[in-house]
């Protein structure tokens, strides 16, 4: 018998949770975005697409046509690896970007976060290790968490994971499956040098280990070169996840698994149990969309908007923020990763930006251990040029007063 | 080291998924699904609504309404819990209908088949009895299966769960919760007695037991008195699972748990990891709809056309069926659920039914010892009323020459 959970009214307060979901924290994000709301605050907290740039007359044209055309099946149920010809359609994208893909290795998930759930549930029982970049995206901890995993983690530098020290990990720990986020990393930005790919692709294979390469921001690059994916170097032995979430829309959780059919068979089964089936009018939709060959397009312009926003961000924290902070530049993605003087805490300053009235996520919950509250992470895609301004003053008082 | 996967291709061959993973079967239904495409066929084997009935007009302006005054909410990301709007809407409704609740009841989840698997999830540890119906709903012994559940199973009569047997299995087994489908179940069509849910109600408490009502058919009641729900009688003993899919649109992925906060909390966390959240836009469609206030008039318009429905089958079963073949008589719901003399395996019979162009669900996987193969499920909704006549004819063939 396990003690009842603590927080509990009658009669549920003598029901027996799960000891894993008993322990699962709320989110470190949750309270976050609900302090966004408050009026006057500016938010670079939560990892938001620039809601100005959706294409929302596209999208409803879209959706007229599916509901005139379609209207029946868009409202039925549907199978549970998703509609061919979207599958189809994404299988063609990946193979433009260099990913050789046919449907039969794509499963379309309910955004790339039910893939993450997926693979953790395909891969890894509770107690088994799974090894990950330090720091690393904390929904991935909270779907691994839930599970009941322990970590591996691999230190980064401005270079991506540190692969160098992942072998010693996996002959330590035994890790069951490598998850990455190689490209413009939640939460650092961080972007896997070439050579640290390709040795990666070899430490999986040589360990026979899955890569889940954890893609939603690879599209979004600004600035330097694009590097191959993970997928695109390892072929079967990584598993893509990919999504519409950050290049077309969240809102709608579409986003797809590329992966080797038998990986997704069982993959399939498992998420019959979890939704039966990513919503058939959202999958529609999005496959009216692709017809009018309007996304790369809009790519190119979600690009060109953060990187002023990110220019616009870095500017001003030159201007505004001490010598001794420190900050990552990425090529692209929706994140920039700062560093305080190793004796100050992120949480606490977290407090006196709140009461600027601005505010971001602290670095803790990004580590598996909790560890490093001197870093923190700043969104600069949702915000508008001039909120970025005045928000990036606020926090440099906050700071300023704080070191 | 577990065994490899057998049926992996190089080099996923080498890849150690799960026992849990490994062992899950595919879906019975997947391939029947497809077989129901081939031309010609009629299906009796999906649980799908009727397509001519979707309010395809009515919900297309609710989304070209939500895309003109909401478009980028609609697009972005939203809280895990639901839509607060929707979850009052939905709150009103379950008031109204006899389930005194708030928004604080009320998690917004992609169809009722997550509020299974994240109920499962709270509560079930692998190797953790589950107290069911025998039969039950498969897709939800998908779930639990996935979880590593055992079942403390309780056989059924034409008054639903004989729960007279129920305590003395939960003295042996212990489960951890009851999983029932207490109205026109999912496979049979039998709602439970007044006096049977009164007393199940009292065995949950006595024995602290969450009962976990899963419940997307209480709305289609074609004919007789309605019943109090379990989570009416029970109150915060239950856990009512509910959805959209079967009075709106199975497409759209919709559906809610009713139960109380403390416990929704928890969800919350698994759900987060799972999806994040359900679709805004689907969300803000059927909030849309929901304020015409059509969805009333739309349910009483599905009930009588599945009432013809299921009379027609009937009534065709009567001419055509040997007298050795028995079946329900459900004031609601999707199913009938039939039985064939002992000796004879409904498996076998959709073999030939096949070959006369007609498909049902064989009644195995619904038993989670996959006993009883000498019954199977007719699903009354989704095919046309010629179609019910033809496919009862066609199965009356292969039924006469087999039994």
């Amino acid at each position: 018998m396990k003690p009842p959970y603590s927080d509990m009214s009658q009669p549920s307060e003598s029901w027996q949770i799960t000891e894993l979901s008993r322990n699962l924290k709320p989110s470190a994000i949750r309270e976050l975005l609900n302090l966004a709301t408050r009026p006057g605050m500016i938010s670079f907290a939560g990892g938001l697409p620039a809601p100005e740039l959706f294409p929302v007359e596209e999208l409803k044209a879209a959706a007229d046509m599916v509901f005139s055309t379609q209207g029946r099946s868009a409202l039925q149920y549907s199978v549970t690896r998703g509609l061919l010809p979207l599958r189809e359609a994404v299988a063609e994208r990946e193979s433009i970007g260099g990913i050789k893909s046919t449907h039969e290795n794509i499963s379309i998930t309910s955004g790339a976060q039910q893939g993450i759930e997926l693979m953790g549930r395909l891969f890894v029982n509770a107690g088994d290790y799974i090894l990950t970049e330090y720091p690393t995206y904390v929904g991935a901890l909270q779907v691994f968490n839930a599970l009941g995993a322990r970590y591996a983690s691999v230190p980064m530098d401005n270079d991506g994971m540190i692969v160098s020290e992942a072998e010693a990990l996996i002959k330590q720990f035994k890790p069951k499956m490598i998850y990455v986020v190689s490209t413009f990393q939640n939460p650092t930005g961080i972007t896997m040098l070439m050579s640290r790919r390709n040795e990666l692709v070899a430490l999986a294979k040589k360990y026979n280990l899955p890569i889940i390469d954890d893609s939603p921001y690879d599209e979004l690059r600004f600035s330097g070169e694009p590097l191959p994916s993970l997928k695109q170097l390892g072929e079967d032995s990584v598993i893509g996840l990919r999504t519409f979430s950050k290049i077309l829309s969240p809102g709608i959780r579409v986003g797809w698994i590329n992966a080797s059919d038998d990986i997704l068979k069982i993959a399939e089964r498992i998420k019959q149990g979890s939704d039966l089936h990513t919503s058939s009018l959202n999958q529609l939709i999005v496959l009216e969309y692709l017809k009018t060959g309007k996304l790369f397009g809009h790519i190119q312009k979600i690009c060109v908007d953060y990187l002023n926003k990110r220019n616009a961000m870095i500017t001003r924290m030159k201007e505004c923020f001490p010598a001794e902070v420190s900050w990552t530049e990425p090529e692209g993605g929706l994140f920039l990763w700062l560093t305080l003087p190793s004796h100050l805490s992120a949480t606490t300053l977290l407090e006196k930006a709140i009461a600027e009235n601005v505010l971001f996520v602290p670095g803790k919950p990004f580590y598996p251990d909790g560890q490093c509250d001197n870093t923190f992470r700043l969104n600069f895609s949702n915000a508008s040029l001039s909120q970025i301004h005045e928000g990036i003053d606020r926090l440099g008082k906050a700071i300023s007063a704080f070191c």
